[in-house]
């Protein structure tokens, strides 16, 4: 394994700081270590107590003998000694979550900190300040959230990594709400070592990661950001939210992370020039994530919209337009054998409106149709599973051809709590589901863009 | 009662296609009928049957005697003679859900039943082509969409009107899922009668109303809804979504319900003029509806954040700049007072970060203080409910801020499943709650440009 590596695959974890106090972070790691499953050795430090949740509980690092990854969790003034105690015993890498450093404006102790670390380079270190990391599938879990109020997500191929920890934290557990699969999660606080341009580097490399995720505040070292930025969104799309754009935006952020913003309009430049794809919004980041990630390129900007309700059409029809994509029209000859299978009173324009009388059946032609069909390159799905006739296998029969990866396809359901069942059972597997068709466009446009920089689509 | 009440307000309401057989629309609309708790008399009508889920059946309108409102699930062939018998009747209101008129190009039947219409110029007819009205507050449920597949909105002070009925209808369900209040939803269809400036000037009458909302793909007689939008602005505003904005979505809107879309420029400027709060998707309809409906309005532009996690409200800050408003900044001699009470690394400047260390006393102070400071016109409230420290009663607490209607109060979570349920109380008691800052930033905005035009706010 490289460095990097054990921060997500380690065999064993030493959590400094470790407590049988509830409320002390220490104590919160480690039951969310045991709750995440990891399968290798936990080790709780700390001089004053025995055991902790059943665990045998060591001194110190140099006690607990060889370990992969150390979370720091003590108070910010012994941080830097216990960094010196990490790096003679060759622990790999080390995540310190506790905070009180340059985001404050303590200076003095930061410096000490980094003085410490540089005594041993090869050691990785994730923070200060940060939340540190989430890998379902390893069980490594350093959120210090307990799982009754933050939820995690499902395993999936999004890597998401923010400046921010309290802002990745919510957006895991919103995300977990939505079961959008993430396979890795970073928060890197003041990133002293461990920055966004090696985390781009470490998931472009990363088998389980089709897309990147960032929220950052700051941008230091804009050049190799950007050499990265160039380098990695060749293989992987990375798709990044700026907080911070606006002078006073900037501002806050600097009381935040005391990072400095940079020129909104530089930093814009930058993501541009990297090929990166801006989210405006949390909602968008995590949209266009999803779209990137699970669908295969697309060839052109013709979009197939099939829908049972026909005022969402007109609400998408409207997206696309605005967003410089267009209708397809299949051929006559797919219509008429669709138009065999459908109501009589059924729209077979270029928008394909089964009506409020659709079935799975009539989803089913329409989707096959649609996928052979040379004029249509993406899919838009509008199901409304309120309506009458629909039966619930057309969750199943949407999975099963969105496997195919034939085309895009991307599903749009606006509704409430029985629809959202649903749409989390293709979540699972990975279909891209929305609750309006102006989001779905906008992450068909950002695929669409992708697969142009690609080669794959034509103008 | 005059002639629209009786869609809101009737005491007898005859089922006209009532039947045993479930999959049936005139089964679905008696069933929920009672589902919502309809305490009037419920009169199902259908010249085959005895008995429809235990009451009595009858076979036409004038053996079923004095009836306020009939809705009508009939094949559109027969529904012009259903009318001419409801006329005769003196049924006072008629909703007819049955579509195959106009929106499909059956002209010939359209004609026919208009012509019936025109006889009993005082009954007024809703549809066809409709879903027709939710009145949860009087049990009135036309809605022939099962519960178990969707959710009834709980009371509130938001009406809307939608032009589609799937639209509408999918709507309502998300807006259930949200615990979004509103008392009356209206799905118009082909408006062949009660239409859409019927409607508003319905609703701005209306006590329970205090916002209107509107879905709208057409715009025929603009100049009537001009003039009426005109005078309901000023005592009640209108939110507004187009469908068929663009060129292409304007055909497809004409193939939805018929109706032709017009001009989008002078659509969107009869919206401007007439004053009226244009949404550019349902997610803002919805935003914007909620902070009219229940904040006062506002003396300013100038916007608190309090917040305890320093991410968002950087996310906060720029979209307050983007939409041309302001931070506040409290007096020094508040925020002194506020620093009495909150963690030394809190950050006290325009933005109030109490930190992931914040509590519910907290959040109290610093509320209590926001509300009293003249520098302070609106206070945008980002809890994010995971941090350890803050217990159930911030909730509660701000309820009862709220309550008071000094300044406009809109609260902020991103986050999963327990925020959601923290969020559904406060949207219960009015409190409007978003997701993230970009979504409650544009509704205040609207808050503002509405106090601007009513003379209350200065720029």
């Amino acid at each position: 394994m490289k460095g990097m590596d054990y921060f997500f695959y380690p065999k064993t974890v030493a959590i400094i700081g470790a407590s049988e106090k509830e409320h002390k972070i220490g104590h919160v790691i480690m039951q969310n270590m045991i709750k995440a499953g990891f399968k290798g050795k936990l080790i709780p430090i700390n001089p004053r107590e025995e055991k902790i949740l059943g665990k045998k509980c060591f001194a110190s690092v140099k006690e607990a003998g060889k370990t992969d990854l150390a979370v720091i969790a003590v108070p910010a003034k012994i941080v830097p000694k216990i960094i010196l105690e990490c790096g003679k015993q060759k622990v790999k890498a080390v995540i310190i979550v506790s905070a009180g450093f340059n985001e404050v404006g303590n200076m003095k102790i930061t410096k000490e900190l980094f003085l410490a670390m540089q005594k041993f380079p090869k050691m990785r270190v994730l923070g200060p300040n940060c939340l540190g990391v989430l890998h379902v599938k390893k069980g490594i879990d350093t959120l210090f959230l307990p799982y009754e109020r933050l939820g995690r997500t499902p395993h999936g191929r999004i890597a998401f990594a923010s400046q921010s920890g309290a802002v990745g934290s919510t957006l895991i557990d919103w995300a977990s709400m939505k079961s959008y699969g993430i396979n890795k999660f970073v928060s890197f606080g003041n990133a002293l070592d461990v920055n966004v341009t090696d985390l781009m580097n470490y998931f472009d490399e990363d088998k389980e990661t089709k897309v990147i995720c960032l929220y950052m505040e700051g941008l230091e070292e804009g050049r190799s950001f950007l050499d990265t930025a160039k380098k990695v969104t060749k293989s992987t799309p990375i798709v990044v939210l700026k907080g911070g754009v606006t002078e006073q935006g900037k501002k806050a952020a600097v009381s935040h992370t005391g990072s400095i913003a940079g020129q909104s309009e530089v930093v814009k430049a930058a993501f541009k020039q990297g090929h990166m794809v801006e989210a405006e919004s949390f909602e968008q980041l995590f949209n266009f994530a999803r779209v990137l990630a699970n669908e295969p390129l697309t060839k052109g900007k013709k979009i197939q919209i099939i829908t049972d309700g026909g005022g969402y059409a007109v609400l998408a029809t409207d997206s696309i337009i605005k967003n410089g994509l267009e209708l397809s029209k299949m051929s006559d000859k797919n219509l008429e054998k669709l138009r065999k299978v459908v109501p009589v009173h059924a729209e077979l324009k270029e928008v394909i409106d089964l009506t409020g009388d659709a079935t799975t059946e009539m989803y089913k032609k329409a989707i096959e149709l649609a996928l052979k069909d040379k004029n249509v390159d993406m899919i838009l799905l509008i199901v409304l599973f309120p309506v009458p006739m629909l039966n619930k296998d057309i969750v199943d029969e949407i999975i099963k051809f969105h496997k195919k990866q034939i085309k895009p396809i991307v599903v749009v359901s606006a509704s409430g709590k029985y629809t959202e069942k649903q749409k989390a059972i293709m979540e699972k597997e990975f279909v891209p589901t929305f609750s309006f068709p102006k989001n779905a466009v906008e992450a068909l446009k950002a695929l669409y863009d992708y697969s142009l920089f690609k080669g794959k689509a034509k103008r």
